[in-house]
């Protein structure tokens, strides 16, 4: 299962019973890089003509290829065959004395024996009853995502986006947790402070800084508001036309110098 | 919107189309302690009357309180008019001078603003055609997930369902990365110990360590796989029971020491 060609770790359904969440898991392995599904004995079966089949195709929208490719097993023992490393994505805690991971630590856990050549499965459980005791003592390792104990019971598809998220996540390694994607540049330094030095000259033509020995405090003030919002040259091009159109309509009014 | 008994942040789903991702939205957000929800012109309309309030109240299954409490809003503008942060999700880039932000670095951010007694909205748009340019510019910040670029466009329930997991991570700090859930404590060394020592003891009388010379490699290799198991004192006990009842049987039987 480690080649480069598959885009695993396997997600295995046991006992899926709607089409709908079969095909929406399908569509959330796609969004984060996934595409080895498996399903074990769909509980209104798999026929292709019929409606489960249809349901998951139209569920998944555009990642149905995925739900095409689907292999079909009557147990989760010959689904996870090939298998080295099983999960088992359990809400409830379970009597079995396993190594219990966040969905974060399974997928660095995936991560690391991927790199060492062992093929991965992530399994969860039908909708509403979730894992049997015996399916879930198939398990290598357990996660369990960090629900309300008032609403621990997830969407089947919602479970397996998650996962497929941090698997992501951890293969990717963390996005930088903040980026700017700015159409022009930032504005240099030297663009901001000559900004500032013809704003400061319309100003005080303007009779704003009143009294003038609050003018240090009432330039500074202002000066903090702009540095704050990181302008781009765009920015400050479009801010200085704003102003001098403001003091250009002031100078060509009756009240001049007053009424800004 | 910061006072204790409301549990923030505000989701705000603009135009949203279908009542079942309203509604698997609300049940997303009861899975990791979110109850405010706002919804902005849904598409066809929110009469309590009608088939998309009756189909978000379906699909919200136990989390159908939070349906009934959602605020309907003509604009986003007026949905966010008393929060003071508000977040954009959206999977494509904009030609917009914002911060991009991961979902994690959301989080924290709004856990920042939140202590800080501010009120953040995190808003999504429209299945399939999602915000427009001007909707964006409402926000103070966007939040972009770590998407397979062949299959950007993700599920809304499940687009909020991310959102408002790692809001709650942020919240609960991250779980430990791995617990361990024993029925029973782990077992003392003492008790390893003294059960590799009988172990040894009836491996020998069976002749197990042939040739003796070996004995100290084959001993330690056991050890080694028994140590890798984390055994707790119930393991041990069942793995005793169970090679005991090995040592008796091939006591009990003609080829005695030889056959096991």
């Amino acid at each position: 299962m480690a080649n480069a060609t598959v885009r695993a770790p396997v997600i295995i359904l046991v006992r899926p019973q709607l089409g709908e969440n079969i095909g929406m898991a399908a569509r959330a392995m796609a969004n984060f890089g996934l595409d080895q599904l498996r399903l074990v004995a769909p509980r209104d079966g798999w026929d292709v003509d019929g409606i489960v089949y249809q349901a998951a195709i139209d569920s998944a929208v555009g990642s149905n290829a995925i739900v095409r490719a689907a292999r079909l097993y009557d147990t989760l023992e010959a689904a996870s065959a090939d298998l080295s490393c099983l999960f088992a994505t359990t809400a409830r805690l379970r009597d079995q004395s396993k190594p219990i991971l966040s969905p974060s630590a399974m997928a660095a856990e995936i991560a690391t024996r991927e790199s060492a050549g062992q093929g991965c499965g992530v399994f969860f459980g039908p909708e509403r009853t979730g894992l049997t005791n015996d399916e879930i003592a198939l398990a290598s390792l357990l996660v369990t995502y960090p629900v309300d104990p008032q609403q621990p019971s997830l969407n089947l598809a919602q479970s397996v986006s998650l996962a497929a998220y941090e698997i992501r996540k951890a293969r990717l390694g963390e996005m930088p947790a903040r980026t700017l994607e700015h159409v022009t540049p930032p504005a240099s330094r030297e663009m901001v402070f000559s900004f500032f030095e013809w704003l400061d000259e319309e100003l005080a033509q303007a009779n704003y800084f009143i009294p003038a020995g609050k003018r240090p405090v009432m330039s500074r003030n202002l000066r903090n508001i702009f540095h704050r919002m990181e302008l781009t040259e765009a920015d400050i091009r479009t801010l200085r036309g704003m102003m001098q159109a403001l003091a250009r309509g002031r100078r060509n009014r009756p009240g001049k110098g007053l009424s800004v």
